[in-house]
C-alpha cells in the first residue's frame, strides 16, 4: 500500500489526529457555576492551600507531554518543530489507544539544550509526566539528565523505549536458540541516543558479562580517545569485555548484530562471519541495515527488523504506552533503570511461546500495554519513588 | 447551592474537565502505518519542504493555548500555577463547549516577563492560537505586546474579552435608556488589566468624546505625575476629556460606573449623586461594588454584575469564544482593535430587544459565539491580517 498518500489524505481530512474532549457538558447555569465560576473558585483554593491536591482535582494524573525540538525526527533528522508536529501528534494518539494516556504534542522552537531545560521546568506543573522524543544526541542526553528531579516521570523513548523493546526481543531470541546472552558476542552499530541505551540495558541486564562492541559512524566507540562526556560516562558503564575491533571484524563469530543507525551497512559475507545461528536486528528504517530475505540466506537464525512488512517489528509503541500507564497509575515521580528493567521483562513475557518468526508480539496486542504497566507500577511502589499522599 | 461543594465533587470525580480524544482508531496495521510510522513521515516531509502545511496537515487551526502563570487568578490573586490550573482547564472547557475549539491549558512555573515572553516563543508552533489569563497587570501589557509578531493570534482575555463585554453592555444600556455614550460621563474603578482595557475600548468607541475617569487603589490614575510606562501610554490614548477628581467627586453627575476592582466601594449616596438614571455595574467578584438592590433604591437604572444570580451577568464567556473561533476561521494572525470592536458590536446586535433586565444575552445563549465569530472573521478578512495560502 501507499502508505505516503494515504497518510498525507487521511491527515488532511482528519486535520491531525486528536482533539480536546469535554469531560462535562454546560448545559446549565448551575454548570457554568460548577466548572467554571464561581465553583471552580473552591477548587483553585483547594489547591492553593495544598499544591500536592492539584493531583485530586485535575486532568494531571493522566496527562502527558511528549516534547520535541524536531532535532532527530524519524529518520528524517533535523526537520524542526512544524514538520515534527505530526509525529509528536502519533505518539499522543498511540498513547491514548494503547493505554488510554492523555498525551499532547508540544514542539519546541528552539534546539538550545538549557532553553529546552529551562522551558520543559517551566511547563511541568501543567503535567503529570513528559516523554521526551526526537532529540538529537548527545543533547538528550544532558536534557533528559537535567530534569530528574522535577518530581514527575521524564523519559527521553528513543533512548529507553527503543531498549526496552530491544531486550525484550533479545531475551526472547537467545531463549529459542538456546543462547545465555551473559556470554554472547554482540555488535551494536549506531552509538547515539538508541544505541547507547540499548548497550546500557544489555549491559546491566548481563550484569556486565556480555561482550559488545559500540560503533559509531567515526568507528569503535569506546576505545578512543576523543570521546565527548556523554560517551566517556557510557563507556565506564557497558561492558568491560568490550571488543577492539572495525564492525567488519568485530562482527565475525559475534552471536548478536543490532543495528541503530543507517541502512546497508551489513552484505551476506558479514553475517557468514558470525557464530552460530545468529541474532540480527536490522532496525534502520526505512532500509534495513541488510535485507531480511540476505540475511536469512546467510544464516541469521532470527531477523528483526523496524518494519511492519516482515516478521519481529522492533516497534516503540510495544514499550512506551505500558511504561507511562505503569508510571502514571503508580503516581511515580520518576521512571528508574529498575522500572524499564520490569517492563522489559514483561513485554518478553507476553509471548507465551516465542519462535523464531515471533519473539515479540504484535503492535496491535493491547494486553501487552497492559501487562507492562502492571510491571512498572508494581516495581515503583516497591522502589517507592512515589508520590506521597497529600496530606 | 453551595457551588464550592458540588465544584469540588464534581472536579474530584472527573479528574479535572478536559481530555485527549483520538480522531482515527488503529485497530489494524494499516491504520497504524497511516496514522504513524512509516506513514507520517510522508507528512513531516511535507511540511518540512514548506512549513506553511502545518495548517493543512495538523491539528493547529482549531488548537488555542490558555497560557497562564497564576499570578491574578479569578479574585484570588496570585495562587501559583498549580492552583490555577482548574480556570484554565475550565476555560478550555468552555471553549469547547460554546465554539468547538480544541483548547489546552498551559501553566507556567515562572512569573518573570522576559521568561514567559520566551517560553510562549518557543511554545508557539505547537498551537495556532495563544489565549493569554490571569496574569497580573502591568506584566500582563508587557508580555501581550511582545507576542503580536508571533504570526498566531495572541490575546490576554482578562483585558480584551472584558471589555468587549462591558462595550456591549454598555451599548445596550445606553440605548435603552436614551443615551449617548459619546456624550456621557463615565466612572471606571479600577486600572488593571479589565479597567484600563474597557477605558481604552470605550474611548475608542466614541473616538475619543467620552468623560472618562479611571481611578486605582492611588486614586485618579491619568493626572498623577508617578505613572508606570503603560499606564503612561494608557492615559495618552484614552479620552482628553479626562475628570480630575477623586472617585467620591467624580461619580457626581457620571452618567455610568463600571467597577473592575474591588467589593463595597459605593454606598447608596454616591449612586444618588450621579445624573439621571445613572448605569452601574458593579463587577467586582464575588462581592459587587454595591448590592445590586442598594443600587436600585438609590436611582440606578441598569445594574448588571458580574454574578450569575442577578440579571445582566457580564460574563466573558460571552465573548471569548467567539472571538478565537473567528480569528481561527478567518486564519488571522493576530486580533486587532477592530476586530474587537466588531465582536462588541456583534455581542450588543444579539440581543434583539434590549431591556433594563436585558442587556446581555444569557451565557448559555450559544448562537452568540457564532455572531462573533462571524463579525470578526469577516473583520480580519476585510483588515487582510490573515495567513497567506500555502504555495
Amino acid at each position: 500500500m501507499d502508505y505516503d498518500k494515504i497518510s498525507l489524505e487521511k491527515h488532511k481530512e482528519l486535520l491531525g489526529k486528536i482533539s480536546i474532549a469535554s469531560k462535562a457538558e454546560i448545559k446549565t447555569m448551575e454548570d457554568l457555576a460548577t466548572y467554571y465560576t464561581p465553583g471552580v473558585a473552591a477548587v483553585s483554593r483547594e489547591i492553593a492551600q495544598n499544591r500536592c491536591k492539584v493531583w485530586e482535582y485535575t486532568a494531571l494524573p493522566n496527562l502527558v507531554a511528549v516534547i520535541s525540538d524536531g532535532s532527530a525526527v524519524l529518520g528524517l533528522g533535523n526537520i524542526g518543530p512544524e514538520a515534527a508536529h505530526p509525529v509528536m501528534a502519533g505518539k499522543a494518539l498511540l498513547f491514548k489507544e494503547f493505554a488510554d494516556v492523555d498525551a499532547f504534542p508540544i514542539i519546541l522552537d528552539t534546539q538550545d539544550p538549557k532553553e529546552i531545560i529551562k522551558t520543559i521546568k517551566y511547563l511541568a506543573p501543567s503535567f503529570g509526566a513528559i516523554n521526551l522524543e526526537d532529540i538529537s544526541a548527545p543533547r538528550c542526553f544532558e536534557i533528559e539528565d537535567s530534569l530528574q528531579d522535577l518530581g514527575i516521570p521524564v523519559m527521553h523513548d528513543d533512548q529507553h523505549g527503543t531498549a526496552v523493546v530491544v531486550l525484550a526481543a533479545l531475551i526472547n531470541a537467545t531463549k529459542v536458540l538456546g543462547k545465555d546472552l551473559s556470554k554472547c558476542k554482540v555488535v551494536i552499530n549506531g552509538a547515539g541516543a538508541a544505541g547507547s541505551a540499548v548497550a546500557l540495558m544489555i549491559s546491566r541486564f548481563t550484569e556486565g558479562k556480555v561482550k559488545l562492541a559500540l560503533i559509531d559512524k567515526e568507528g569503535m566507540v569506546c576505545t578512543r580517545g576523543d570521546l565527548d562526556e556523554y560517551k566517556k560516562a557510557l563507556c565506564s558503564e557497558v561492558n568491560h569485555q568490550r571488543m577492539h575491533e572495525s564492525l567488519e571484524k568485530a562482527i565475525v563469530d559475534a552471536d548478536i548484530f543490532i543495528g541503530v543507525s543507517v541502512g546497508n551497512v551489513l552484505d551476506k559475507g558479514m553475517v557468514e562471519s558470525m557464530a552460530k545461528d545468529p541474532i540480527v536486528f536490522a532496525m534502520a528504517n526505512p532500509t534495513p541495515e541488510i535485507d531480511p530475505k540476505l540475511a536469512h540466506e546467510a544464516g541469521a537464525a532470527i531477523v528483526a527488523t523496524g518494519r511492519s512488512d516482515y516478521p519481529n517489528q522492533v516497534n516503540n509503541v510495544l514499550a512506551f504506552p505500558g511504561i507511562f500507564r505503569g508510571a502514571l497509575d503508580a503516581k511515580a515521580t520518576k521512571i528508574t533503570r529498575e522500572m524499564l528493567m520490569s517492563a522489559a521483562l514483561a513485554l518478553a513475557g507476553s509471548v507465551s511461546n516465542p519462535t523464531r518468526e515471533k519473539i515479540l508480539p504484535s503492535p496491535l496486542e493491547k494486553g501487552v500495554a497492559k501487562a507492562i504497566a502492571d510491571a512498572v507500577r508494581e516495581k515503583a511502589i516497591e522502589q517507592k519513588v512515589i508520590r506521597p499522599k497529600c496530606k
